[in-house]
């Protein structure tokens, strides 16, 4: 089993567009709290680290869009990482519950702004789990 | 005990603003989720009513802000609900955990829109729980 | 002429939700975006505030709301203030253009937290223009 | 000059996180809205192709993230398009004003679904304006 991390979610009717489907940038916010609930679950918090003047940002985002998402759908949004030079490499897909059918392909490339620089971060390198 | 339906919840970061804190209209949709998963958790849908030609909508909300919520903040999304004519008045309150301090204080006033005109919906009159 | 600041936006299509109109939350982003530009406007930066320690934030939010907005609909978001003790309330209502046909009235009681408390700000009350 | 469509917008403070800069998930939300103003611009509304049964949908996006915008920034929000196979190529670019420096370059791939299936559009074959 690839993934490092899950977490299950749903759909909130604000959520979903004109077009009866989740909007697309939704996913991103998705994808975002899931990064930052696998920091937690390892014991790192994304806003206290701000606090200490280093922030993870996202520096390049690819999706690709499946199947759409609609109002009362449960989701499974599952990720691992892959250290590559400075970048965090996040693999995130979403899978629709309960047939598992793909809703998202993603790959978010981060690195860490410390003081106004990119630099790298111990607290990550130590704590995350990394794939090779 | 008054409360008829209780949704657990937690902040995710980017309903946090700059002030740190979660941004006022994201209560907004606390709130709202909390009404739609409500008469979800007694068979009524929100997206499937809006497909027979019924709206439920909000006709005017009144909400008291106590404490913020914080990256990180699990909370406790409350409601109960009374008939006064054709409006259906949600009481909605939100308590953060675990402390149970109170966050908000909201008065949701919704009615229903049946084909574009005021209306009544016998499926919310014989399905939700009123308080007197 | 009672509104002190006017400011034209245009609904965005990823603000509608599955009933086709503008979802209520937006409409609160709406008017806080009114207020900051509204501060804007007399020299005044709410992040500027923050950084310096002093936020305003809102107690009590009142919302009628009349005609919902639509894809493409252009509207008119107009305010005027009064001061209630170290309350700052602020009325604010939405038209849309060009029937100027009312979309919601509100009224948002906004206080000044200033390192963590209830307080006063000078720079506002020199700066912001008040109905008796 | 190679864009085919400028949109000038302004960030609103609700749209930044904590991190004080603008919540990435918004740079979708100001990419969609340019590319709905666009096709407004030639007389396409996205509303009203819903309705008829057609949706323009994204497949794929890679979003490249150069400078973040922070409170008050205005911006330039550019496109222009390419046709590839039954795919609409939207190359968009946002850059902060009055510097023009780079904030994000998108890559935006977009089909269109006719009564639930993959398909073709005329209307959008006839009026958008294609590079080669």
């Amino acid at each position: 089993m690839k993934y490092t991390f899950d977490l299950k979610m749903k759909v909130r009717d604000y959520e979903c567009d004109l077009q009866g489907i989740v909007n697309n940038a939704n996913y991103q916010h998705y994808i975002e709290h899931t990064r930052h609930e696998y920091l937690h679950s390892v014991g790192i918090s994304f806003a206290a680290m701000h606090e200490r003047g280093i922030d993870a940002v996202v520096a390049r985002l690819t999706m690709a869009f499946k199947t759409p998402l609609r109002s009362g759908d449960e989701f499974l949004s599952r990720l691992y990482l892959k250290r590559d030079g400075i970048k965090y490499v996040f693999y995130q897909d979403i899978f629709r519950l309960p047939d598992m059918k793909c809703v998202i392909k993603a790959i978010v490339d981060t690195v860490c702004i410390v003081d106004g620089r990119l630099g790298t971060c111990d607290e990550l390198d130590q704590k995350l789990t990394f794939h090779e």
